[in-house]
């Protein structure tokens, strides 16, 4: 006897209001759900389209109380939330995923390598190292990655040691030092997991990263390497997930390396920037993946529509204030272009304003109008109102 | 030197906030555009969404100034609006677009096929009828059409003669009469043209109706018809809304008939059922193309990326109350259901709420895979709260 589900399906409620709660809330209301965001600022992304938002930070315990309990389920769209008070709502009988413990140890890096570590998921060689000197860094060889154990995000908080250790660079806080592996490229396969363990991924992307802004720059899908690598890529990513007992979509970023083996890098416990092109290139996206894994109901079909390239659309250098697109006609006119702009009411250098993703009937065609459009848009800051 | 846009792109207003205003209003918000509803339920399915609502009716001449002023350009997503209101909102400087004029024209069944019809663009034969009685009808010769000028939606409003004229089915309202077309299927072109003039159609798609409930049962994209039929389809829907110099998106539903004729039955001045389809299976979906087209933006690809199929979710018969939808996760396993939901607070027999589209490598998979979800939803009403 099949189920029957009032309508709304429930109340989803998303702590953070950023782009990801803005591309999750629609993804939510097709599936039948309201929403509510929790943001500090008012108006966030997430929050102009979310039935409602409160205004709080992510750390206000009682703000995030709130948010959980006027929820039937609760999700997060980036790692910086208190934990500990997730944990104690999660203990009150509130459901909330990714759970709370399993964000604690993503949070800390070197938590999050010893679990995969310990699952026999492959990840290069790590040590902790609780106050990093010049000279430990030395003795564990080079090259090395230093990454805070906490904290890091687009680049911050890791530095990169190749010739000889640079005392002023090393970073003077708890770290995870790794060995810098000499990849072929960077891959990253998204997963979803539901609560009642289904599990699903999607092809594997090539991700190029703009060494100056330490984003994302370009991202390609699907990946170009053999097929038998992309099986690997999707097995170890699915096999980490499982490891981690994880319930919603993850980005699982991954190395592969010169000698063509796979190993993971780091895992976002969230839609990932990896998995924008599957709105418009893949049968279900990510973000209505994650409603469905979080809530129970079937995951969709990971079916590859077309070919697609994803583009970050940064502030430029420099621009500060009100956001002004120049170029953006242009690049709409290209074809196979969607546009995804944020509804950030300020622009700063390389902060994260939108995205487009291309597609064509070929991988190179896309990434040649990718380009292109990219070398289009500017997004300034301009004084006007 | 190219255009620099300040953001947010602009506050467009809709007018009207049903399922189509739902979908409108995130391709809004990528393209950097805020939104604003006019609907007379709060908390309407696009005003679930929106970042406001004003609560009002389409016929309200207070509320429709107060929408139109609060934005840098309106459109409507329902024909059922003043337009007397709209035109001296419109002569006031307001950018209203389909221009209230050929919504006017529209609205008039008799109007729009003289337009079509004095531009050269192919219908089936009709004549004006101030009161219609049996004798005239007969006179007129069978089978035939009757169909009220003002007010028909989804079937009602329209009588269909074949062996006979029954007196007691005659509308005794102003109508357009015209000749029953023996049609081999139901076609939709749908049409977008900007504001520059610029033009673009997506693959014709065919139309399978309900006859109990008189809307739309399944829809196919691309029709199952040859490729020169498909081209005169779209050569004919182009033309007819050049002919109405139409700005934003325009369903046309065209008969073909036996002898492989293609004939305009009717024009829907906005986002179609027709071209949900769009969503999930083109480049660009035709909510995102009716903003681009408003606002002047380049018009974007609309290209096919996989074979589609859409059925309606509509209220069971006797169904009344808080909906309850049965079979839904069995519906969502299915491979490649994208379903949408329009947040509809009360479902009564027949009324939309909802929809979803299949995608598969070949049309007769999405097909079968179309009818099983078809088959497996019922959406009852439940007196739960």
């Amino acid at each position: 006897m099949p189920q029957a589900r009032t309508l709304p399906m429930g109340r989803l409620g998303i702590i953070g209001g950023g782009q990801l709660a803005r591309m999750m809330i629609p993804a939510a209301g097709r599936l039948g759900f309201e929403t509510v965001v929790l943001d500090p600022t008012p108006e966030s992304p997430g929050g102009q389209l979310a039935g409602d938002q409160i205004v709080g930070g992510l750390d206000d315990a009682g703000a995030l109380a709130e948010l959980v309990r006027r929820s039937d389920l609760a999700t997060f769209e980036i790692e910086a939330v208190d934990t500990q008070v997730l944990a104690e709502l999660e203990a009150e009988g509130n459901t909330i995923n990714p759970a709370p413990a399993l964000l604690a140890c993503i949070q800390d890096k070197l938590l999050q390598k010893e679990r995969l570590a310990a699952a026999g998921i492959p990840t290069s060689e790590f040590v902790g190292m609780e106050a990093p000197d010049a000279d430990t860094l030395t003795a564990f060889g080079l090259p090395l990655v230093q990454k805070a154990r906490r904290g890091g995000y687009d680049g911050r908080g890791v530095e990169v040691f190749t010739g000889a250790v640079i005392e002023e660079r090393v970073l003077p806080v708890p770290s995870m030092v790794e060995r810098y592996v000499d990849y072929r490229c960077e891959l990253a396969v998204l997963v979803a997991r539901s609560n009642t363990g289904e599990i699903s991924t999607w092809p594997v992307v090539e991700m190029v990263f703009d060494d100056e802004a330490n984003v994302l720059d370009l991202l390609l899908a699907p990946a170009r390497i053999e097929d038998a690598v992309a099986e690997e890529a999707r097995r170890v990513a699915t096999a980490a997930i499982e490891a981690l007992d994880g319930v919603g979509v993850f980005g699982v970023e991954l190395f592969l390396t010169r000698d063509d083996r796979i190993l993971v890098n780091e895992i976002a416990p969230r839609p990932h920037n990896s998995g924008h092109w599957t709105i418009e290139a893949s049968e279900t996206c990510q973000f209505e993946q994650h409603v469905r894994a979080v809530a129970g109901l079937p995951l969709g079909s990971t079916r590859q529509l077309a070919p697609a390239v994803m583009v970050n659309l940064l502030g430029a250098p420099g621009a500060d204030g009100v956001p002004s697109v120049v170029g953006l006609d242009e690049a709409l006119a290209l074809p196979g272009v969607s546009l995804h702009l944020y509804g950030k009411h300020t622009v700063r250098p390389y902060r994260k304003m939108g995205h487009l993703t291309v597609t064509a009937p070929q991988l190179d065609q896309a990434l040649d109008v990718a380009r292109r459009a990219r070398d289009l848009i500017r997004i300034e800051g301009s004084t006007a109102a």
